[in-house]
């Protein structure tokens, strides 16, 4: 295993707050003990979890206005890898990347298995892509892509998602996820229906193509980059296309990518319902696809979605097993951290969501008693989990708070060095 | 035939508006000819619409805070039913209506139906009601009906259901449209998937009511009266209940049910696409479930609506053959006005999209031509179908303008003669 | 003092929590401590906050839908000064009531007066309605009411809302908040400038009438009860009228009042940055003007809302001291409950909001650390300092769970029998 | 003057479309007459009409996913001029350029001016830009320009506003239109008064440079590219801005830029009452600032604008001289044709609005006649006047049908060949 944070570093800061932190880890115990809450259970279940980081969001996001990278950004897959395995070995929680395709196209992917083992890592789902034009690529995504008016586009788009297949293949990993910026900015500019026939014509294909043992994970999203209509811009049209592809297809959802005020907890749910939610990507919004730092704006929504999670788990509802992924723009802070910090907050809702006294919840519903019931998930949410979350990241060797550890590591400065500055560069989307 | 209006002054204002009409309508003859379209064809067309009007609709509606009931109220569906009777024989395209129950139950439906006979009126889908508590109702439905937690209070909710199929039966109604408030106002206050399953096996016994012949619409609505979660919240819901349901559940859409600033028309083209499409309660909004008269916030929705119902057809799309029923609030107009206005509003969207040269239009989009394509629609959408809504309403035997007909004739005056005012009441919602 | 509740309970209870109180306090204290913040400092802060309750929130609310009353609502306003001098008595945060004109009328405000201060409790705003048609009203306020297109509705409005300063004046109260649901329903409906001009020319009539010392809130709305346009619909109109009007009139937040997404704490820093905040009118919300109980649909917004109002104290902001109500719709709880609920929760974001250590926070943000800022704010919000609200609480012998207390004195039961169900009557707003 | 498109070509495609113009033309003549509307006023209006068009509209746009440039992108503001030029040859509306800095700095002003002047074309507001960093500036706008938390970079956009008005004097512009980007993607990441104080210190500097005869356009906007918080956010801060300022300093209303559902002709209405409408950015949107053609999602929303506008100068409301723009992104069509499109569209809501009938408007408003006084908005906009702008196109020598004139003359294919596509390069705002 390559270090890439001092070790020691790490040893000697967890040790300085040592004693802090275990009173609070005590005051916890204590709480928790008494509302019938074995912590320990609890701190196991802090480290089984672990939601995946995406390779693009490690370099610098933007806006159409601009982008405005800050030093050291990665040049490439194998930097990207190495800034991943910085927020493992400090968080202890997110043991796989999800690459894009082709961003992160290598000539040996066994070797870059091995390379992310060496970090700890493994690949999660791959990411085609097919709302950008490649250089030298014969047919423009311009107007659209497995949705495309042209069969020949279409084919285009289908032949490097099945690329993509391979892919996954090679590096292990189980899924692919698709998601195209098809759609329209007029009426009129498509027929609605045959641009949905057109989609699920080419994911049939695609679909055809994926081994045994591997799934396919539909990403709906309302608007951006098309703004008067989208092939698949609501759980709806995803889930009819995962319908009529067959089982191995489901519907990913992006906590982003919904019509205003929507509750997305219950989509979640229906999703559970008929057994085709495939996982999530995660991040915060306030507005649109604004890709912020989860639970950055609505922490007590994501609190919620876990709710569901976690009620699925403890009643063993059929087919349930999600996938996590981070997906966010950093634009404003270095990309390490912010995906630190959400990978913390995304597990503090996993476990006060697991904190959910679900026989009193239970019983309050049947009894129609609205406060009660909701008092119950708060009494769960207010709990501040803090101690618990760091415990399980010490143990597993990571670090007490792991943005103070990264920054005192000087990390980011020692690869600025390595990786001069490339004027105009994006590492994918801007 | 009952004779609500004066036959005479309908002619007699007719003919005063013939020789303008006629030059109109010529212009418009000559403009569509140039453009290819057969005027006679459209007129044959809008001739053979026709929208559904609501009991409920007649009455004056209001909100949460007050209600400003206007002279001569509707006091039981056979003043209602007048309403509606007058409606039709000026606008000559609403000829039937929709009943609630139990707001317009009777002890004799063959009688109801003579009596509607007599106005030219026939009965369209046949609306519940388990949103609101009756005298005698041995439970409420305080904490919802048909997705309850307690089993009584849904059986009790199912019963009134099938007791609607037997009065649906009776009035020569096909469908039966079940719109339920139930929902939560505070997270975890229920289950969010159980209560979505106690609504499907509910709805299953009810399902199971339906002869042959009657379908089931469901209509789904994002908020209110619930305000943290609703069971049918979005379309996504609705169809997982109506493939479980069977062939003869379809799904209704509302044009004020959804998240702000979805696209509507696409919602209508999935539905269409699955098979699924019930129909249309129509009406307009800006904020919520506005309900206010068609075509008053945004024309050119409703346009792009019918655009999608205009190329289904055209395209012969397997299972099309939706209902349309008007559903709106009228809290500051007289109703019978707003639904006049109204039932004008949507046959000119029906006519608009009717005008669209769908082999143009094809090509444009087979061409990327997105500019093309968009032009090709708002060449339909900006004609001025008026003179043509006109003529067809005439050759019926409808008025030039229904409004001003209406107006001149006194209606209104004369029935809040024969109407007291009822302090405190509502005819339905409020 | 009048013991609505038995103060034996409330000991007996609180002495049973107090061994696992007395632990989480010192938890509490010890961890802020090492933050370096003193709790006992919080808990005086605490002990000094208080919210008025709205007379009308101790009734059952409802939708235009349906109202479903619970036993003992309150009859009138010497009932809903007893339940809220229960919710006084139980949570010790709720020192004042806001009344609601002409819901509140008595003959004798002196005796009210000593009424209410039997149960410990004082006056906050008076609350003016022209939103709804009084019996015996000369003029309906069907068209609106200070906007009304015609003079002599406009006069009645006034005279209303001066009688209402007189009744502020007898009641002690030094506040008059005018909301009016003044809108339209149709494009064209009223001349938009004309309606403001109509409602500013009225409102400064009524401002004439203020005394020394009191103060006129303005109450901007989006929509609801009209659905096209509303006369004060935002801030910036709110803030106009004011400015036109003079240093007493100021204006007030609701925070269910706004646009979908919008930043409501934002709107807060503006209005006090022109020394125009009033204060607030606290709910919670998720689609519309939902009024749900403050904290239960985004509990971080109302921490960040504070944090301005802390932050402008901290600062000294120049004319700066809002008043703060509860203005919620109780549909399917104990409206009691959920009041004091929610009082408990405001207090917390307020206290939550007093952690904030605001020299770090200004560090951070002068280096442009984004989330080295947001992260301090985050350790804030994330403190549990519920074992500080009980404390403050149960010094000045309030309950240690007031809703726990609340439920085993039997309150409710008690009033629903010397309270008897009026059918179809309401406490004022559904 | 310059002929980029072939007046040959111009004139014989309107010769061609004579007969059908002219029967279109007569009929709306007598139309409108038998409504009291004298046509060839309205054609006057029409031929006096003008709507700016801004230098980097010309150019194709696109998200942050993506942009895909068509043949012919413009490489300079020559390129921008010409293209600009075609579109005022063609529309005969649009006769004014808005500059953008630093994209379209030269080196001589007045070659620029006459340049433009070649083509019928003079300079309206100059945009600056701070929210893109420029090659060999020294301090970044990553977080923020005039609102920065730092002194130095607030002065260098200071610096460069300054020098965008010595460009606008030499342009013959009397306008300097402010957009800033800056705002915070994280709660707490700034100061959300404090970043407002830096604002308007900053924009006071630029104030007191303004020379006589020069107003500065302050555009607000909800978000984008900041994500949680922007300085300038809505109205209400433009105006507190606005009046901080001073009488030169007016706020510019961007349709796409505002919270879901607001009522955007109703703020129109509130800045003309307090004479502070700078003018407007044209475009249509339906989620977000989606920058698409104008009247493309909701044409009735623009005629409803421009009905608050034609009303503003019926009454001669005080200071009322608003500026007009289009800002659109072009991301899937020929920039030139959707600019033509827009211009016609722009006009066509300006002279709809022209239409309507004010005395009864007034007489129905004045009766509360919600139904009659919409109808009379909706006459006007139902009205199809493209022959009438079609007439003022042609009596100034534009074309019947500016869009097919464009394809017909092969400007595009022509410039395609005289610009060759630049690798990445952008022409300003993707």
């Amino acid at each position: 295993m390559t270090a890439l944070i001092s070790e020691d570093l790490i040893g000697s800061l967890n040790a300085k707050a040592r004693t802090a932190h275990e009173d609070d880890f005590a005051s916890l115990d204590r709480q928790l003990s008494r509302r019938g809450i074995d912590i320990e259970a609890m701190v196991e279940r802090a480290m089984g979890w672990s939601v995946a980081v995406p390779t693009w969001g490690v370099g610098t996001g933007g806006t159409r206005f601009a982008r405005f990278p800050g030093p050291g950004e990665p040049r490439n897959i194998h930097d990207k890898l190495a800034d991943c395995g910085v927020i493992q070995a400090l968080t202890r929680g997110t043991r796989t990347v999800s690459p894009h395709i082709p961003w992160d196209k290598v000539s040996d992917y066994k070797a870059l298995r091995q390379e992310a083992a060496q970090y700890g890592l493994g690949f999660d789902a791959v990411n085609s892509n097919t709302f950008q034009d490649q250089d030298g690529q014969a047919r423009s995504y311009r107007y659209g892509s497995l949705a495309h008016a042209d069969a020949a586009t279409r084919a285009q788009a289908v032949a490097h998602n099945v690329e993509c297949i391979e892919i996954a293949k090679a590096l292990g990993s189980t899924a692919l996820t698709v998601w195209i910026g098809d759609g329209t900015n007029f009426a009129g500019q498509q027929n609605l229906t045959r641009m949905f026939e057109n989609y699920i014509a080419a994911m049939e294909t695609i679909y055809a193509a994926l081994p045994s043992g591997m799934e396919m994970f539909l990403e709906h999203k309302m608007y951006e980059p098309a703004f008067y209509s989208t092939v698949i811009a609501d759980w709806g049209s995803s889930l009819i296309a995962a319908q009529t592809l067959g089982p191995k297809a489901k519907c990913l959802v992006d906590l982003g990518h919904h019509a205003p005020n929507v509750n997305i907890e219950q989509i979640v749910a229906r999703l559970i319902h008929v057994g085709k939610l495939a996982g999530f990507h995660f991040n915060d919004s306030k507005y649109g696809d604004d890709d912020l730092d989860s639970a950055s704006v609505d922490p007590f929504r994501l609190f919620l979605v876990f709710n569901e999670l976690v009620d699925a788990e403890a009643r063993g509802a059929k087919g349930f097993n999600p996938s996590y992924m981070i997906d966010q723009s950093h634009n404003v802070t270095d990309p390490i951290e912010s995906l630190m910090g959400s990978a913390v907050e995304i597990a503090r809702a996993y476990i006060q969501a697991s904190l959910v006294d679900r026989k009193a919840l239970a019983e309050a519903q049947a009894a129609n008693d609205a406060l009660g019931a909701h008092r119950t998930l708060k009494a769960a949410y207010l709990t501040d989990v803090s101690p618990l979350l760091a415990e399980a990241r010490m143990r597993q060797g990571g670090a007490h708070d792991p943005i103070a550890a990264y920054r005192a590591d000087g990390y980011r400065a020692r690869v600025a060095q390595e990786r001069p500055e490339v004027k105009g560069a994006s590492s994918g989307i801007v």
